[in-house]
């Protein structure tokens, strides 16, 4: 966690912060290992404190050997009066994508006492996490081994006339009985028309033969995330389905060929929007591209129209391209890659095949 | 959800406020019936709008069919400038205990442009989700039933050398296959020493006869929460654990008999912390006397020493006693009770005698 703090002071110093008060939970955790539900990180020059309440104040000291756990009552209008006095400075920075107003409102007045500029800041943390070092891209690489393994058992156990929600149970049991601490979202199976809803859960239906069957998954592994989409066919396919599917399949590959770090996010999203959309369905695909995965499902940079910064080296992102058509349903196919400065490594590799047989 | 809305109207004329913009998750699906994870309600005197984006325009309507559906991007300052004209109005109160200092910053210029004022208001719908209406509450009940049968399961299964990731696996696979359609939280098994972490989750710790195991669990139930807490003992228990188990639960028990409604939430919640301090305990007992449960795990109002207001009859909360000592363990029971004019019922049914015959 050292390197960590290491580079956040050097982000403080280039924005002439004298302290950071941290409160997002995953960058909470990126900063100091501490994996409880509540806590406040304050990180300067010198020193880095964890404030936790009683019920983790043992726990914080295990997780965290060099932090500086301080005892606190979650009220932290309250918990950080001494520090401001004790630690002092000009400006302290706070995450303003994270605090609430109601919680901003009561710092206010605190730091305006203590005589201290108190300033929001976006991104901070969070453009450290995007790139992604050896520990986590191996933590990564097992939350995605469990994934893959569990769809592996999942076609040899999958037949029609299961519903969508024992489908979903007997993939989270296979994830969580190999390894998997928990999911990283609540798994996807949207059978026949309930796919042409990107995020349908898993109901009652039954899989039936022939029709789509969109299954959206991933396990966790010590915090880190997997996400992985594939779509199916029970039996048998008609020529809808293999039109669609080859699409968004030619896409998807189109986007996974082409992405390299530098490439902005909306030229990324693009290798695969053009050729759905040249074939006709570009109205079908409502979503971004991707999004980078990491301690949450769902980081920065995201891979979408919207954004246009080069993609770092070193983040992971998912490749989900998808169409989906009311009354009939939905084709989506995601994997996670490893942007690198020569190309992205595919990390999932589950099949790609969609025909079961049953 | 009519009458929900009913009341919120009312509640908003009282504050003069012209339309309410509601974004928490739990205050959404409360008001709407829709169930995912973005979007957001505008409340009018007239009129109900839900905001979501391409993925849930289908699930919405179906959900939430007594509301508009607008189709949006979820960047609420775009989404929202077609409105502001239309609905109009001079005062608009938004959540600001949800509303973060970043979007706050995105949404004032707008309002400012459209020349409405915009208002921070807090507990506006969490105040009418405190009371719990018949069908909440059949709803509640159920998420109880499913955690009390899992939980006489696990007696019945659970014997040395199991770790505590291997029992609270059993319990959760237990309650999902029962009805659970989630956890309410990761389950705690805090078996030994680790019981004196009241959140101590599971671990690879194998459990031990004579020891303390705090247990905490609670099931799922279209959307609505259980939350029960039992100590157990595996063959045989000595005098210490004995005197720390009859302690707590008579002070559990002193709470269940004396809360009603019309109760300060702090006196609710002296009932057990005075007989926990007079045996010389108060210091080890850290957290409040409980919380109320419902579609979140933790909802107003809170029994605990800070807050005054008077219980309200109908709301339903927890009432767990603990006392944690360093090195040797935890003892926590834990009831939801249902609040009534006359007293308090117990809703959850488990069994509180700690020696489990193994």
């Amino acid at each position: 966690m050292n390197g960590r703090l290491q580079r956040l002071r050097t982000r403080l110093h280039e924005r002439q912060l004298d302290a950071l008060l941290v409160t997002q939970p995953e960058n909470r955790r990126y900063l100091t290992g501490f994996t409880g539900s509540a806590g406040t990180v304050v990180v300067t020059p010198e020193r880095a404190l964890l404030l936790v309440d009683f019920r983790y104040v043992e726990q914080a000291g295990r997780e965290a050997p060099g932090l500086e756990i301080v005892p606190a009552k979650n009220r932290l209008e309250e918990d950080l009066k001494p520090l401001l006095r004790e630690v002092g400075g000009r400006r302290w920075g706070f995450e303003s994508t994270h605090v609430t107003v109601a919680q901003h409102e009561k710092l206010r007045p605190l730091f305006q006492e203590a005589g201290i500029e108190l300033e929001g800041v976006e991104g901070l943390v969070e453009g450290l996490r995007a790139i992604k070092e050896p520990e986590e891209l191996a933590l990564v690489r097992e939350a995605i081994r469990v994934t893959d393994e569990a769809f592996e058992h999942f076609l040899r156990w999958v037949r029609p006339g299961v519903t969508e929600r024992e489908a979903a149970w007997e993939l989270e049991k296979t994830m969580r009985e190999n390894g998997a601490e928990a999911l990283a979202f609540p798994i996807i199976v949207a059978s026949g028309p309930n796919g042409a809803m990107p995020h349908h859960r898993a109901g009652d239906r039954p899989l039936q033969r022939g029709e789509p069957i969109v299954i959206d998954m991933g396990a966790v592994y010590q915090g880190y995330q997997a996400d992985m989409t594939r779509t199916i066919c029970l039996g048998e396919a008609d020529g809808r389905f293999w039109e669609i599917y080859r699409l968004v399949r030619a896409a998807q590959e189109r986007a996974e060929a082409g992405i390299r770090a530098g490439m902005p996010s909306a030229e990324a999203d693009g290798l695969a929007r053009e050729m759905i959309a040249a074939a006709g369905y570009g109205e079908q695909f409502g979503h971004g591209l991707g999004h980078s995965i990491g301690l949450s499902t769902h980081e920065m940079p995201q891979l979408s129209p919207r954004f246009h910064d080069p993609l770092p080296a070193g983040c992971t992102v998912t490749v989900e391209p998808g169409i989906y058509l009311p009354g009939w349903g939905g084709v989506r196919i995601e994997d996670v890659v490893l942007v690198r400065e020569d190309g992205a490594e595919v990390l999932t590799r589950s099949s790609k095949e969609p025909l079961v047989v049953v």
